[in-house]
């Protein structure tokens, strides 16, 4: 299988690429790293990623910026973050690599714990979350050609707690080789249409 | 109880105006019609609105449009569409509404059936359902001064089942009182953060 990981050098996707390298050939996607160079909020870019990259059997996006902004403070420009990025952007991979996927292929998007829990300064990141998860449900009933489209949805990495575990108060963290597995059910299972939540907490369910 | 009825002339918010004209001050608003105009995908228009209408108790907003665009043909222009009307512009209310709604005032918003439930051409308007959804429930936990926040999540509407029955297979459409009962739980009740979902049909539980 041929799989595009975009976001390949984060937390997360660095993870996926190991796990899902046994067995497959895997092409890292970054924005500054990788085997490949794009950015996501340009769907000119885009196009001249999967130009370069030629057909494929499934991607995955581990990518993604969103706003932290107390609401007070929260304006326009903050949401246009979000809404380029994280939204639009795994938008932007969906919609132009629908003409480079195999027919039965697979897309697997990032969203968040945040899209079932709220914390302070994130309202940004839970509309944006939930709009992810809506678009990718949505669009895998809508795409056809046995084409699968699932959601991750990760608590607050372990690995991230010293930098975020002050904005997560009582979230312990998730293993990234734990969310890892969630994207690998993704892309080598047999499901469409579902966020799996990759979390270690009993708030989100 | 001085309520603000954004979008009072269209199919809901009329019924929504009837039921809470009772014993309350309504004032409505619509992009051309109503006693006061406003273009919610402006912040400056909002702002103006808002300044005319001074302080109030309670914001309904039974307005903002979506592209209905099958899968393969959504492009970029059709996804600003609902970002810009139905998502961005239910935002500019509360987040500029904030400082001219009364502490312990409430904001109703409105998403719709396609946030739980898909149909053909439906993808954009699903992710823009969830985005409303999730920002009313984030913010809602976020406000403060006592303000509650909900959102309302109607069917397709019996008097639209002519229009767009075809693309609702098998929903019956919902009695537009029945919808507007659900405004008024929002607005008189006491509940925050809660999506009412003001269906007839078994498809979106």
């Amino acid at each position: 299988m041929k799989i595009v990981i975009v976001g390949a050098t984060g937390t997360i996707g660095k993870r996926v690429t190991e796990f899902l390298s046994e067995g497959h050939e895997v092409i890292t996607v970054g924005k500054r790293t990788g085997q490949y160079q794009a950015d996501i909020t340009d769907a000119k870019s885009v196009r001249a990623l999967f130009e370069k990259i030629g057909k494929f059997d499934a991607l995955v996006s581990a990518t993604g910026d969103v706003a932290f902004v107390p609401f007070k403070d929260l304006n326009a420009d903050h949401w246009e973050i979000g809404i380029r990025s994280k939204f639009l952007g795994q938008v932007n991979l969906v919609t132009i690599g629908k003409e480079f996927i195999n027919d039965g292929g697979s897309f697997t998007l990032t969203s968040g714990v945040l899209s079932e829990t709220f914390i302070a300064a994130g309202t940004s990141a839970t509309a944006i979350n939930r709009a992810v998860e809506g678009f990718a449900q949505a669009a895998a009933a809508e795409i056809g050609r046995g084409i699968r489209i699932n959601v991750i949805s990760p608590d607050m990495l372990e690995d991230s707690k010293e930098a975020y575990g002050d904005f997560f108060p009582g979230h312990y963290g998730v293993a990234s080789c734990k969310v890892a597995q969630a994207y690998k059910k993704s892309v080598l299972g047999i499901e469409t249409g579902k966020v799996y939540k990759a979390v270690n907490n009993d708030y989100a369910n």
